[in-house]
């Protein structure tokens, strides 16, 4: 076959991402959700597992969704504590924190970044809420583990410990 | 322009990715270093600035070093504190800390990640030692921030404090 023009560039195929995620495993996060004037900062903690960052981009949908969710309890990036071989969330108590991480749609321009490829804000924060309840069912349906959330959309006051972040990017 | 068939798919588009960096600003990080047995361990320390995990793949040159070293030392992504704004690294007096990844070279295959496209580890290390370097000269040349560097190939046991990791990918 004779390639007479691509007109794929990488920002065509970019855009063919609806999904993108950032996997960092730790041994304990704390997310500080934000809260009302005058009232105490709630936070949101994990134990042994991994933080997943979320971003929705444009066309993003429940399909995306579902390859999201399978691919956060299916891929085997947990450290098993005995034998030190990586195996799936679900495969340890290992607990999972799905922060909201709308920058992750970021592409540079310039000195700046800019996000006009990022999914509408209603639609990814609807699109969030079923990632939560998929991921919950997945993983403490069958492990010990348990999933927290954070706040779509708010600034998302993260702290972690690792015994290496082992971070992978992943698309959908 | 007609195209008869375009064969470049995100696959081959994806190989042409050299360097990838994904950025975490932070209010503090520390780095544990590997030390012979028997040591004590050695910390590298932070403060208010931004984490950069990296990763070179196949292709990686010096080339990919200086593109790298000007997106850390010029994208506007530090929260400048009394006014909010986004400034570069270099515009306050933010501190880096430079995290080798070679993880964010995976692909998935099935449920696992191949990392058939991360350069060859002796040449990847040279490049960090660059990077490290240019970085260095650049920041702590202009601003009074520092630049601290893990040990390249080692687990990277890191833990950070936040007041929002504000991540973006890079990729050059």
């Amino acid at each position: 076959m004779s390639l007479l023009y691509c007109n794929k560039t990488r920002e065509s195929i970019m855009t063919e991402v609806k999904g993108r995620i950032v996997i960092q495993q730790c041994k304990s996060a704390s997310l500080k959700l934000p809260v009302a004037e005058g009232q105490n900062s709630e936070m949101v903690d994990i134990g042994r597992g991994m933080v997943v960052f979320v971003c929705f981009l444009d066309g993003a949908s429940e399909d995306t969704v579902e390859h999201l969710i399978k691919h956060i309890t299916n891929i085997r990036l947990t450290e098993e504590e005995e034998s030190g071989r990586r195996v799936s969330i679900c495969e340890t108590e290992g607990d999972v924190l799905l922060v909201p991480q709308a920058t992750l749609g970021g592409k540079m321009k310039g000195r700046s970044m800019q996000y006009h490829n990022n999914v509408d804000k209603v639609v990814g924060e609807g699109l969030y809420r079923s990632l939560c309840r998929g991921v919950r069912e997945a993983v403490e349906g069958v492990s010990g583990g348990s999933v927290k959330c954070g706040v779509y959309g708010a600034r998302q006051v993260l702290s972690t410990t690792t015994n290496g972040p082992f971070t992978h990017i992943i698309e959908v």
